[in-house]
């Protein structure tokens, strides 16, 4: 009863025999733990602890997937039995769910990381947005009247930031052509209720928490515009995901995650400002 | 009249023949330009488009040493005339001053830079603090009843994250030994004349500027305690110096500096808070 997530944008897939995560009708999400390196172990060490730390605000609990042990599954590789995450899958409560992963810091190695993969983050990061934003995005998909847009890997790693900007506008509007109408950029990002209420709100945590550093995880961002136009909530949401790079604090604050954040906080509230900018423009 | 600055703390100095800045009794710096690669040009292209900018609010002009332009002066190196920044002299008012210089940022690279500069800085930056806390103390000198404590440059390079908590504790007490008593943490760090809101001014400012980006600047503190215990003001003061690398922020935040500029906020919250907690315990 297992399947390929369908709104899966970045990272290893369950397809043409390869490793990767799997879902159930229940709302499962199932991640392999991979024997090959140690970001399994990083990964399932992270949700023990976090799952079991009270110093975690309440409302910061609710950007993190539910964690609910593990399990041991077929792999998606016919490897046979392996042991899987299992946890919260986010998409599951949308039918087409827009979605962005970016990809938070302007670094994504660790002192604590072997040579090779230290020097080939550090490649990666430099001839993409990492650098330079301080974030990158991973993957997307934007759903409008003839589907998804789903750009592929290549297309994606080569964003700039004039792409970015423009990713943000089409991910709250009706059309993903080369004017994107913004139409929904108040309801998602603006309000108290919206992405970037929540961002700020992650913000502040990350301004004092020293228990975790976050590097090479991501924020998704959410929005289904089938839940919006019924009235549904939430039709929009931010969830962190991938801990397979999480190391202790140490005492000192994520100032690499925080950055990165305050950064693409500042695209969004730009991307706000602009269309409620264009929106004037309209009207007079 | 011009002579060698007493409470120089770090970077080049005019000694043993050598390059390096000089200052007056009216309370002026020469920085001397040098012809040997772009650092001067782009010190000197920054103070020219900072002092233009009508778009740079008054109480952050505070942070940044005045600008008198540029004047032709026999070098320290006795190579003959060249030309210097014209500076405000920031310590010319403190008879003995304590001072840290801090270099904010996890990463003091950029892009625009040369691959060999770009190496070294990489080597540096992971061999002290500036990847593990985003920034990295540069010099300092501590002012007490047996004259200054400065320890040289070997030891400040080999800083750890304690050795920082112990300088910004030292920095704040009256003694320097091995159990600093923090009596002026309160005054210095603390209330809204304190370093620690003129460091939160700072980083409201870095969220939203994207003009320019401080790309291996420093903060420095200074605390006058003669000043202190005389009731005179200002005692202490936050400034930002050497712009010798700033870029063109390209509408993107400083997100590097802002999240260096964070994490130092922390060690200075966690100072005045510990401070306080060790005075309650004092008392009862």
């Amino acid at each position: 009863m297992l399947k390929v997530p369908e709104h899966q944008v970045a990272g290893r897939q369950a397809i043409d025999g390869k490793l990767g995560p799997l879902i159930d009708k229940s709302g499962h999400f199932y991640k392999p733990l991979q024997d090959d390196d140690e970001r399994g172990t990083r990964e399932l060490t992270f949700y023990h602890s976090f799952s079991s730390n009270t110093r975690i605000p309440h409302h910061i609990r609710r950007f993190f997937p539910v964690f609910h042990g593990t399990q041991l599954l077929k792999a998606s590789d016919g490897s046979g039995l392996r042991p899987h995450l299992v946890l919260q899958d986010i998409t599951s409560d949308h039918l087409n769910p827009s979605i962005l992963d970016i990809k938070i810091g302007s670094r994504t190695w660790y002192l604590e990381a072997s040579n090779d993969y230290i020097q080939n983050c550090f490649h990666r990061d430099k001839t993409t947005t990492t650098v330079s934003l301080g974030f990158r995005i991973c993957g997307l998909q934007i759903y409008n009247e003839s589907g998804f847009w789903k750009p592929g890997r290549k297309l994606v790693q080569n964003f700039t930031a004039d792409d970015v900007r423009s990713v943000l506008r089409k991910f709250v509007s009706s059309n993903v052509g080369p004017e994107p109408d913004c139409c929904f950029a108040d309801s998602v990002y603006g309000g108290c209720d919206g992405i970037l209420e929540r961002l700020l709100e992650l913000k502040t945590w990350f301004e004092d928490q020293t228990m975790y550093h976050f590097r090479s995880c991501s924020v998704l961002l959410l929005f289904d515009k089938e839940s919006f136009l019924r009235g549904k909530t939430p039709f929009a949401e931010v969830k962190l995901i991938d801990f397979a790079h999480v190391v202790d604090g140490n005492g000192v604050i994520d100032h690499n995650f925080l950055g990165g954040l305050c950064s693409f906080i500042k695209f969004v509230s730009q991307v706000l400002a602009d269309s409620k900018g264009s929106t004037m423009e309209d009207k007079f």
